[in-house]
């Protein structure tokens, strides 16, 4: 085995080295006593001091962690995953976590814009069933969705219980088939003001914002969402094949 | 047909619902002659004029478009997709978008510290290969890419070119050996302010953030990345199939 030699970077480059891992580190679950002092982490990294304190300065930024004097840096948030293999709605995804709740603040027939349309393989302006829900975990607004549906499943699924059911659950049940699958776009964004409050994080936070178009198991376009995720609450995890 | 109803909802729902389905029309290669007018937008989605110029006011701040009066609204960035399903390479990903070049930031040999010696299956501080690249396409930077490779394979690895190489391609070429597939994990974050100095976007904007394990078709892990991609250019697309 090779002595440890020290890190020679910029700290600046350092700092982002250590601010990746033990974001990870913490994800994964990591440090449920604190994490180490800053001592430790720069032994751990063969980084400076300096460099510890930039990174963990970084971290603070983003509320993943909380710093006090004599108490030490402890983990402040708990990150959920959110898989991106399969298509499973929330409250499947985390009843291991605790209770799903939505809020349900929209649930209306609107005239379809002709870009929801056209996902959707209905005609321009003909009626589709438009919900917005803010979803909780316990007290946590975790995820904002607005969700388009095509008619005849929106107006039967809308008998339902919005409060404590998945979307997705609540077609299969109204139409008694499965859904296939769906086409899901990832993107990064900063929550414009309105949206920051109401997930109740600072403005220009980064969110998830998912756009995702869900088909039965017949190919039929039923479901078109933006879902809106906290990014200091949610990982999405996948795995991927090597091909083309 | 029904006769099309105004969308009753306050102006800021409103307007986010506009922004939503505009900024992936916008990704989708819509609008190549600039954006319709306030009213034709305002008339599309049912909604009052105020809160389609406050939607148009949120792409704006996200860098999307550009507005000038007189000139109107125009599409100021082009987004790109990368696919989530395949474990694909920048370079093979973007063949058909021009050239990707890469800025070596760092290539050296460091001890792995101990959570990337453990995801590595080496023992800690065991010496492992580094490499930071910036990664452009054209002269536009996308991706911030932190690489740790097992020795054996970085060492033969860092004996080409990684300037006009992706590793992927560079691994299979030096163990024979295919890459079987990756663990991702994705997450939003906002830039801290020496990565958005690099990447070339203002602090605090959305990055898509991406921990990636890939392992050659044996199973054995040999490559862990931290990458930061622009969330003003970058698109991650997949599709999902309903399962538990």
């Amino acid at each position: 085995m090779t002595e440890p030699t020290p890190l020679r970077r910029p700290r600046a480059d350092q700092a982002r080295l250590v601010a990746d891992i033990v974001r990870h580190q913490i994800h994964a679950g990591g440090y449920p006593d604190g994490l180490p002092a800053e001592s430790e982490l720069a032994a751990e990294f063969l980084v400076s001091r300096n460099a510890v304190r930039q990174a963990l300065a970084v971290l603070k930024a983003e509320g993943l962690i909380d710093r006090e004097p004599k108490v030490g840096t402890r983990v402040a948030v708990r990150k959920y995953d959110h898989g991106l293999n399969h298509l499973v709605g929330l409250k499947e995804t985390f009843k291991d976590y605790g209770e799903i709740r939505n809020e349900v603040r929209a649930a209306m027939t609107v005239s379809a814009p002709p870009s929801v349309a056209a996902r959707l393989a209905v005609a321009p302006g003909e009626p589709v069933v438009f919900i917005e829900r803010l979803r909780y975990l316990g007290d946590l607004p975790l995820s904002l969705d607005m969700t388009y549906l095509a008619r005849d499943i929106g107006d039967a699924v809308l008998e339902h219980s919005l409060e404590h059911n998945d979307v997705f659950a609540l077609i299969e049940l109204v139409t008694g088939q499965r859904l296939g699958g769906a086409d899901v776009a990832v993107e990064a964004v900063s929550a414009d003001p309105h949206s920051a409050a109401i997930l109740q994080v600072p403005q220009s936070a980064s969110l998830l914002l998912l756009e995702r178009l869900a088909h039965l198991d017949d190919g039929r376009p039923v479901d078109l969402e933006y879902i809106r995720l906290r990014g200091d609450r949610i990982t999405l995890r996948s795995n991927l094949i090597r091909g083309e």
